[in-house]
């Protein structure tokens, strides 16, 4: 298949890129990297990306950034932020990628298990996590021509343990080669409008 | 207890009303209606509603906007007018409320089944009502002194059924007066995190 990942760059997007590409054309984009350069929260920015991307099989999105801090601290600017950016930016690429994928193309999306497990000073992260998975129940019933969309759901990684671990006490990290098989469940499986968990 | 009820004017607001007002000392908010008059949307507005309030032991929220159109006709700012309408709105209301409120109030915000169960046209209204209950879940592990948060999922009102039924083809309508119970439920009772539900 012809596979566009945006977020190819980072820890999750790489760990996708390496179970992806021995099966595929994969297309790498991001911010600052990548074969093709996108600011997701820009809808212009992503038209260009899909007239660049040319014909597509799939689109995979492991990219968005949440506000971090305590709720009684964060102002409606800060809330906003992890709506505009990581639910708005995917959302994006499916509403312009309706008219960009080919028959029966997938759309799999990236949200994490703070929609579930609230994590100190998480609220944006659980608020937002939780609408992106809303937003693929109710896009999954809608999409023409046999489109199909998904969301996965990790844990922290593995490789990310460095970096977030003290945020996620007690929480079991998973190596991103597993997190990626469930990209990959997504891209060449049936399903549509489900929630891949990698939780333990 | 001394009640704010946002939307009070409203279908679910009226329905509510009626049953906290024999018990409670409510005060009435609305956009255009009401003891006091407020805009969830504007931050400011917010501030002055509770300025004006004075003292509660609860606040109430029954307001709130999507967009309802086809996902694959929907402008990235159709679909932000729900995430800035019916979601900051009510995040509005709780963000400026933590001050607010005295020792063990409580917040009652409204999502909707729509959340759970999508409808034609809904994506945008699935995504917001999902947040919604997403916040909920993680900002009642936050509030401080004693403060909780629920959330209340009816499906279609009676009272609705003439203007929305259309929408909602096979569900069962539920009388305004059956969903303002949870509404009770939520305020005078000790949960938090809870999304009480009330579809059939
Ligand atoms: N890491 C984890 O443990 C973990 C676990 C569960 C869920 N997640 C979720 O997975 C997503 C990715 O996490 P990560 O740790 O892999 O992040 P990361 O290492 O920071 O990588 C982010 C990637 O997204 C790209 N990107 C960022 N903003 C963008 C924008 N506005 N437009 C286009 N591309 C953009 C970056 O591109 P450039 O590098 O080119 O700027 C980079 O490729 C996040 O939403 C995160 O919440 C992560
Ligand atoms: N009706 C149903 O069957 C049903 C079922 C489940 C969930 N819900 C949800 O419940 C909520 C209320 O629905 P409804 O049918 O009762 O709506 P409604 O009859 O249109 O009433 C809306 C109320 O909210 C107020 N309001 C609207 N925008 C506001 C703003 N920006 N700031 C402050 N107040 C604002 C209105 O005030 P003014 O009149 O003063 O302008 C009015 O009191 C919605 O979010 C809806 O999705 C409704």
């Amino acid at each position: 298949m012809r596979l566009l990942l945006v977020g190819a760059s980072g820890t999750v997007g790489q760990a996708v890129a390496n179970e992806l590409a021995p099966y595929h054309e994969l297309i790498r984009a991001g911010r600052h990297s990548g074969d093709l350069r996108v600011d997701l929260t820009d809808m212009a920015s992503v038209e260009r990306m899909y007239e660049a991307a040319g014909p597509l099989d799939g689109v995979i999105t492991t990219a968005g950034n949440v506000h971090f801090g305590e709720l009684a601290q964060t102002t409606p600017a800060q809330f906003n932020l992890g709506l505009q950016d990581k639910l708005m930016g995917q959302v994006n690429v499916v509403l312009a990628g309706i008219r960009h994928l080919r028959d029966g193309g997938s759309f799999t999306l990236t949200s994490g298990i703070t929609g579930a497990e609230p994590i100190r000073l998480g609220a944006n992260a659980t608020t937002v996590n939780a609408a992106i998975e809303g937003f693929v129940r109710a896009a999954a019933t809608e999409l023409p021509r046999g489109l199909r969309i998904n969301v996965v759901s990790a844990t922290l990684l593995t490789e990310s343990q460095d970096a977030y671990g003290p945020y996620f006490p007690g929480f079991e990290a998973v190596p991103g080669a597993r997190v990626a098989l469930a990209y990959r469940r997504s891209v060449e499986g049936v399903g549509s409008g489900r929630v891949y968990t990698v939780w333990q």
